[in-house]
């Protein structure tokens, strides 16, 4: 009841802002990888890497109640906060990722990386994956290939190329045969968009492809690709937003996993545990040659109680191994994902790395077609038997793989929960859905 | 010793972002409109709106601490906070502005108006004044008339029009001269872009034109104006970071003082005391025109410690009834400067609203001539006595205005001792400035 009239009052005053799921989610409390709702429910959160170490986690929230006590202002002033936590994010990255730009969110982040990339190699173009989604500016719009609005025309230097492939064969000489297509791919769009006369600025590209369902390339399989665009002088965006800061276990940024060297790296969502940080790491030669023609202040961005809550967020993933436990408590849900293949012929298989992993519904396992209404059905009915997972890929069209991507402190019993419920929701998969 | 190696980090891995003033100002705990230096010097902030019921105010500091430690999600679920903002900031605004759509900064929010203004007008084109500064997104700076960078060429669906006079005569003939010539400049520009093929789909502009150096209309002044661009569909679109929230002192918004009624109203820097929230409020038919053709999602706006600062804030500025302090307390200052117009010289008028002033210096006061280079000397020297107060217009290549825009718990003594200063100050201006 206390949910219904939030509704109604909601869609007075918000008008068309989705929710998630069919049914009303009303959480009020979070706690780890738990959310509370207002029944009184214990909803496990196996889908958002925002509250990344844990809804809540108290060495982050102490970190922001002690700052924002003491002092909250702009970066035009000199201030500890900011600095300590450029320096440690740098830390984590490979030579020559050395200077950083602070943003609000992802998506201005994204944004901000195009003005580098444009400025950087006075190109005009931009490459991305076929469903790739960067964020929601106007200029970040132009280039969604995620949304399935009409439009009245895709803007003439925005080209798209396939993302890597989502099943590899394991075998070497296909996968190499692979990489050398998409790179004949990239090569393509880097012609076509000189053609227009827009000669590319940048590849933007999430590590782990999440909006093209989530794929993983081999090390080494983008190489040849990601040449055909420096050749040209584009530089490598790589867009950490989803998959990065130890999520896949190894390292702290999935590109890491690729064996990619990007030029410049955008992070979002994970970094504040919820407080709204973004950033923009690159070599400090695109982020001089920026400076030294334009300008970007950004009154929010890299205030010290978002700085606080952003170094207490890697305090903590350093304290707890959450990286170690990203890999141990990922690969486990991994093979109990596919251990259940062989019950429900609707999981046509899990990919991923760490604790980002998505799970295929088919038909069934020997056409593989897309299970999308069935996927959207599974999602819904596990938030209502009270785990949230979510939704997303292959293409805009065809939404049909399920997105495990929960806080780093997922343990063995949140595997539990969860490949419990999941089992359960499956066998009950109507077997026609309208 | 402790700001100089500061410095050094902060350059290497902070690279040009720039402090305001030549000296480092490094602050490390605020109070009300006071910094505390890591010198232990008290220093007046005369500047800043972001802290805008005052510094590390108790209210929202134990509103913010409260949520965090409870909940923060995204909007994609069901909760309290957003809808009680939306509705408290709805009901600060004129009838038919009635819905919201929450982002993180100023800038997402006057990025987003445009996509809801292209989309309701299906026109192109958009109208600003002169040196506008709207935000720093890839589009908005595509519009920034502030900006003094080399461009290759300004986009020709923009087009700028002069902002209102920065003096009045008061004389109500002559008034309704500038206001139709300022009418017919607008119809001019409208003319323009329709000629071009861009028929404008907003006028931008801010209530108080603050990066035009600091303008009030008076009300209907902009009237026919607005008129020449509805006429055509476009959408008036006003910027309320700077001026609203009640600094104004009569109104909640600055564009009530204008007799203006706006189709977009964008807000950002007051908003949370500090913490990223931005809005745009607009009529809900332009809203669900937008949603029913297209989409926005924000993963951090609108999340619940965000909402939770930004209705702490409107509750301190009912409670201590900030708004009346603004009026008071700005009548106030604008009288004392004025008073010192007859010793100093270089004070050429004081012009603005509340707590929103702008302080214009001249080489003197019958030739009137922009003191640009006296004007920086006062506001560093203002810094290094112990007052923070900032730099403006009239337009980019000027900038001799002083920007008093401070929290809105200045109070007597507060004015005193920035009265105090700035007399000082302003005695010791050199005669010559290299």
């Amino acid at each position: 009841m206390l949910s219904e009239d939030l509704i109604v009052r909601r869609r007075r005053v918000l008008r068309g802002l989705r929710q998630y799921y069919d049914l009303p989610f009303h959480p009020i409390r979070g706690e780890g990888c738990w959310l509370y709702d207002v029944e009184g429910r214990k909803v496990l959160d196996a889908y958002n890497n925002v509250p990344h170490v844990g809804h809540c986690h108290p060495h982050v929230v102490e970190a922001i109640c002690r700052q924002v006590r003491e002092l909250n202002t702009n970066t035009r002033y000199l201030f500890e906060p900011i600095v300590e936590y450029a320096e440690k994010l740098v830390a984590t990255m490979p030579d020559g990722l050395d200077a950083c730009i602070f943003t609000c969110t992802g998506s201005e982040a994204n944004d901000l990386a195009w003005r580098l990339a444009s400025n950087f190699s006075g190109n005009t173009g931009v490459i991305t994956s076929e469903n790739a989604y960067h964020g929601n500016t106007t200029f970040l719009d132009q280039i969604d290939g995620s949304s399935t609005k009409a439009r009245r025309e895709n803007p003439n230097w925005w080209i798209r190329v396939p993302a890597p492939p989502a099943r590899q064969s394991g075998d070497a000489r296909e996968d190499k045969v692979a990489a050398v297509a998409y790179a004949g791919q990239c090569a393509s769009a880097v012609a076509e968009l000189i053609g227009r006369g827009h000669p590319p600025a940048a590849f933007y590209f999430e590590s782990l492809f999440c909006t093209d369902g989530i794929r993983v390339p081999r090390p080494g399989f983008m190489g040849e690709a990601i040449s055909k665009v420096r050749e040209v002088g584009g530089l490598i965006i790589v867009d950490e937003v989803q998959a990065g800061l130890a999520r896949c276990g190894t390292d702290w940024w999935a590109f890491q996993n690729l064996g990619v060297e990007p030029d410049i790296v955008v992070m979002g969502k994970p970094m504040g545990n919820g407080l709204p940080v973004g950033v923009v790491v690159a070599r400090h030669e695109i982020v001089d040659a920026f400076y030294a023609r334009d300008r970007y202040f950004n009154t929010f961005a890299g205030n010290p109680v978002c700085c606080a809550a952003g170094i207490a967020v890697l305090e903590v993933i350093e304290r707890e191994q959450l990286k170690l436990n990203a890999l141990r408590i990922g690969t486990l849900l991994k093979r109990k994902i596919e251990g259940l293949m062989e019950r429900h012929p609707n999981i046509g298989g899990v990919r991923g790395r760490g604790l980002l992993l998505g799970i295929e519904l088919v038909i069934d396992q020997s056409t593989m077609t897309p299970a999308s209404r069935q996927a959207r059905w599974v999602i819904n009915e596990m938030c209502r038997r009270g785990v949230l997972v979510g939704l997303t890929g292959p293409d805009r069209n065809a939404r049909n793989i399920l997105k495990v991507r929960p806080p780093l402190v997922f343990d063995e019993h949140a595997v539990d929960v969860f490949m419990t419920t999941l089992d359960a929701v499956l066998a009950d998969l109507p077997s026609r859905l309208e």
